[in-house]
This record gives structure tokens, sequence and C-alpha cells, in this order.
């Protein structure tokens, strides 16, 4: 927990703004983000689920994507995602991934599953043996998927990430 | 775990054969997906992650988002993910958002761990409290936030998903 400041109350705010508004005008859910670094607005995202027809459409993968876009970088170091409901885990490990370096949050997982989101279910999945899913899973291992991975680490001109 | 049929082997082959097809052309890590329901591919995806400038591009979410853009909805119910390897956290949740039926996969998260990608920790960080991630999280309550909410339950005309 850091200290918050002012600037934190004003994207945060910017960040549930969005979440109104584009619930409003039917966009999807209500959620939405914003993404700053150094006092700059890099992207702003919001639920655009249903319209969208993009189940991977919430306010923080589109505000990431944005911001990538933005900078023209796949990673956002330095950033904080600012986002008016915590992240589910596909959000959340998107900012992993997106190098995210702070996020602040202001409803929580439980909050959304109060109006019937189903974040909590998704946070109790994915800690579970492969095994014990709502949705089967099969490990199916293949020499030749195997083989993919090797010839990536002999790949020179590979860029990592 | 259920019968792996000639059907799952050929799809999985097909998501290797991306996999490999575009790591070498430069687009990404080596990952491939294909997502098929009732004996049609709806959509196929490859890691685009460093050529697209997109941390979210994976090949899961690169292929659910083609396959429900193809059938024009947000949800893919019945449809069976076969993906080279096991999905990262973000890949995951995004095929439970997706309402994908079925996952099959090759590689593990313990084969792309040695490799270079960090699925594992991320799975490692999921499941931790807030306050004990590596990416610090402050939670700020607001009473707007919250109200956006409550609006988003009155709402007679909202898309539920």
């Amino acid at each position: 927990m850091t200290d918050i400041t002012s600037d934190d109350q004003l994207y945060l705010s910017r960040a549930v703004a969005l979440s109104r508004d584009h619930m409003n005008e039917g966009a999807g859910g209500p959620f939405g983000a914003v993404i700053v670094r150094d006092g700059q607005v890099l992207g702003e995202g919001w639920n655009q689920v249903t319209s969208a027809n993009d189940p991977t459409a919430h306010a923080e993968v589109v505000a990431i994507r944005r911001a990538c876009e933005a900078v023209g970088d796949f990673a956002l170091q330095g950033a904080t995602l600012y986002t008016s409901c915590e992240p589910c885990p596909m959000c959340l490990a998107s900012a992993y991934w997106a190098r995210i370096s702070r996020i602040v949050y202001a409803n929580t997982r439980e909050d959304a599953a109060e109006i019937g989101f189903d974040d909590s279910l998704i946070y109790d999945e994915i800690p579970k043996p492969v095994s014990e899913r709502i949705i089967p899973m099969d490990h199916v291992p293949s020499l030749e998927a195997r083989a993919v991975f090797d010839a990536w680490v002999e790949n020179p001109n590979k860029t990592a990430y």
C-alpha cells in the first residue's frame, strides 16, 4: 500500500467516469480503466464485451492494448493501471505480461460477484490442478510441440519478452 | 481426462504447426491455437506479442477473438480450444470468459518456463492476497464506482454475460 495522491484520485475518477459513460451507451459491463506514466495518460479502456463480441475486451485489456499501441512497445514498465474494479484474473495476468508497475482499483472482485460477474469463480479455478477444473483439460504431449520450443531457444534472431 | 480422438490429434497438430510457422516468420513466441466446434474450425491464432506490440496477443486470446468475430457472439459454448502449450493464466481466464467447453494442450507451463516464459510466475501470483503480489496494488474505495455497479443492476436494457 503506497500513499494515495490527488493525482491517483483524479485518474481513478476518470476510470470510473469511463465505466459509467460507456455502460450508459451500451458498450458492455460497468468497467473503465486508464493507464498513466510520468503524468501522461497512455491509454484508456472500457468494457466492450457485448458490443464488440469480444470476451477479452475488458476495460484493462483494452487500455493495455491501446497504451502499447500508443507507445509502440509491448511493455509498459513504470506505468500505473487505474481501474474502476479490481482486475479479473485475465486482466491481472495481462498486467503482468505488460510489465505494469502498479495497480489502483475501486470496486473489489466481491463487489463484481454481487452484480453477476464471475471474477471470483475464475480466481478459484486458476490455482486448481488441471484435472480439477470446471473446464475439462487434456494434456496430449507432442514431440513436435517440444521441438518448436527447442527451436525457439536456438533461434538467435528472436525478440524475447 | 476424456478420450483423445484422431480429430483431437489433427487439430492439436494444426495448433503446433501454427506455432512453428509464425515463430519462423517472426510474429512472436512459439505458440499456436485453434478453436473448433462441431467439426468446424472457428478461429486460429498465434502469438503476435512482439510483432503487434500487444502483450495480450497470445495465441489463445487471438484465436478466441477471431472465433467470436467469426460467429458474431461473445461466447463459444461447445467449442474446444486446441493449443500448442498449456494456457497461461490470462489465456485460461479468457477461455472461461469465452465459455470454452474443453481445452487440449501439448507443452506444459513448466516447459514454457524452461524456455523463458513467465507463466509459472503468474500462476503463483494470481492466488496471492492482493497485498503480497509483486505488482503493488492499492484499493481505493469509491462511492461513485459503487454507484455505477448499482446502476448496472438497475439497468433493464443491459446485455448480461
